[in-house]
């Protein structure tokens, strides 16, 4: 068991707020008093306190972690990465939940740089904040990594799913088991939703089906409310089309959404309909019939931002950089061959 | 927008690190420079650095909290929760993932208290370390705050639900719809589950019931796992019973365990099969039929820990204290009347 403060404290007879003052050397000690507390930490082989150590070597060993929300099923797993690559090297995380605001995100890395962490990890940062040059700011001053958002106008560094290629193999795959009606569902405008849609109605082309274009907009993004509307919006889109169909939602919440929406209609998943989600929130797996989707690599995402963010530490002048990763497609039970 | 360090130093025209020497007097700058710096603090009212506050004060505004596992349903809502309650009071705080294991949850205290932190929170705090009187000690040197692992013998703050009239009001519902064959599904050994068989037993007793006793022990705790491992077992279980039946599950994951079972054996919920949950975790609301619940409260569990602690370290002398918040049942579609 790493020693503490308190063991010094035991040690020395003393109690750990003297410890502290005698680390710190920020307050009067008896002579007598300190040379007993540093006798302790001699004894103990105890290292001394990092807020101590951060005003002598001007790092603090704190890294800045901002998402829009926590309570999320997307968001827990990539900060447990990050956190998990970043302790190995002696870092603790500040953890920051900006409510998905964008001037909350501005007043959380002020609060940062004011604590002066070594560096900063933005999870989806807001766009107002990346387009106005705030993020691409910031990052002169101070090591910065952001996990998506990204923007090729905007020198910062970012690490990223090709959601591109998970979305043409998504759509690849519901065409290779036959199926030649694709309903695509979308939430309300986000770079992400309208690059997957680029990629299906490219797809369509290429395979001369634009006639069979059927987009659905829930108007909804990715939050538990989504499932609900989607829920209510495919019963009465399912109702109108000739069984059997596939839907590729551009989340597994959507996904989710039209699973529940078939139940509702009595429509077996995927005897009637073939279901196909992005992202693979656990939630996708914990259903009956389990989702098939795309993986976004939530874990893989975290960790490379860590990783990179250790490295831009190393080297403050390095050039910005981009990691893209790649997606991967799950099949599981809610797709079939027609 | 708040100021930053950024600010002051554009202000000033210097670096943010010549900003940060002089509110930290730590090294030398010129006095033409200081002065310039000085005046941009004073025109843009930039209120100094945290760290060096810090240590002026003695305290750093930061809390430290420890979770088992933050990518899992239920605890995203507590941190959550305290992060939105700390934020207003000027925390920070330092989130720590102990993989549920009580060398790791030692390991992060010690470094938590070299970091000087104001107070500490522990999430679901493991048995060995209360038991051992670790928890205790930390408690005498430093404000904290338990949410659940709560032992009598131990003097700590706690702040716990009422699980046992949680369970009490979700079998007595059962039985006021008429069910007489109750089955309670549990986990492996554990202080809640136990606490709510003892509950289940006791209510049988009370209704001349005992004779229906049929108690499920799926080996799992409170992991994604459970839900396969609960659906396998109940597929079994569930065979050899007369329809209709109804089932308490000690945990939603459980439940949702029970709900696939159903599915897998085309029994229909809630016509053939009534199923309540315990905790109410998001997943619970978005599944077909939505699943009828416990509340845990976990936001309110959260922000009780918060202000405990915020109360804790505005008087460090005052007594431990337990906080036992009121659980809910929460109706919805998965339970009928026979």
């Amino acid at each position: 068991m790493p020693v503490n403060i308190k063991d010094v404290a035991k040690e020395a007879k003393v109690s750990m707020s003297t410890v502290s003052r005698v680390i710190n050397n920020n307050y009067p000690v008896k002579e007598e008093t300190r040379k007993r507390v540093e006798a302790a930490i001699e004894k103990l082989k105890f290292s001394p306190n990092v807020l101590a150590r951060a005003l002598i070597n001007q790092n603090t060993k704190t890294i800045g972690v901002l998402v829009p929300r926590i309570d999320n099923l997307f968001f827990p797993t990539v900060i447990k990465a990050v956190e998990t690559s970043l302790k190995d090297s002696g870092y603790s995380i500040y953890l920051c939940d900006t409510g998905d605001k964008a001037d909350q995100e501005v007043m959380y890395i002020n609060s940062l740089m004011a604590r002066q962490v070594d560096g900063i990890i933005s999870i989806d940062p807001k766009t107002e904040n990346i387009k106005s040059g705030f993020y691409e700011d910031v990052s002169k001053d101070l090591p910065l990594v952001c996990i998506n958002g990204y923007n090729k106008n905007i020198k910062c560094n970012f690490v990223l799913n090709d959601q591109e290629s998970g979305t043409r193999q998504a759509i690849n795959y519901l065409l290779e088991l036959g199926h030649k009606n694709i309903i695509f569902v979308k939430g309300r405008k986000s770079y992400s939703y309208d690059l997957k849609k680029d990629v299906y109605i490219d797809i369509l082309k290429e395979h001369k089906l634009l006639k069979n274009k059927h987009i659905v907009d829930v108007g909804q993004g990715n939050s538990y409310e989504t499932v609900y509307v989607t829920m209510d919006i495919m019963i009465k889109e399912l109702k109108n089309v000739s069984l059997p169909t596939a839907v590729f939602a551009c989340n597994d919440l959507m996904a989710l959404g039209v699973l529940n929406a078939c139940k509702r209609l009595n429509y077996e998943v995927p005897k009637d309909v073939s279901i196909i989600g992005f992202d693979n929130i656990v939630i996708s797996s914990l259903v009956e019939p389990q989702i098939t989707t795309v993986d976004q690599n939530m874990y893989r995402l975290g960790e490379s931002a860590a990783k990179m963010l250790l490295d831009v530490i190393k080297d403050e002048n390095q050039q910005t950089s981009i990691i893209r990763l790649n997606t991967k497609l799950i099949t599981r039970d809610s797709c079939r061959r027609v």
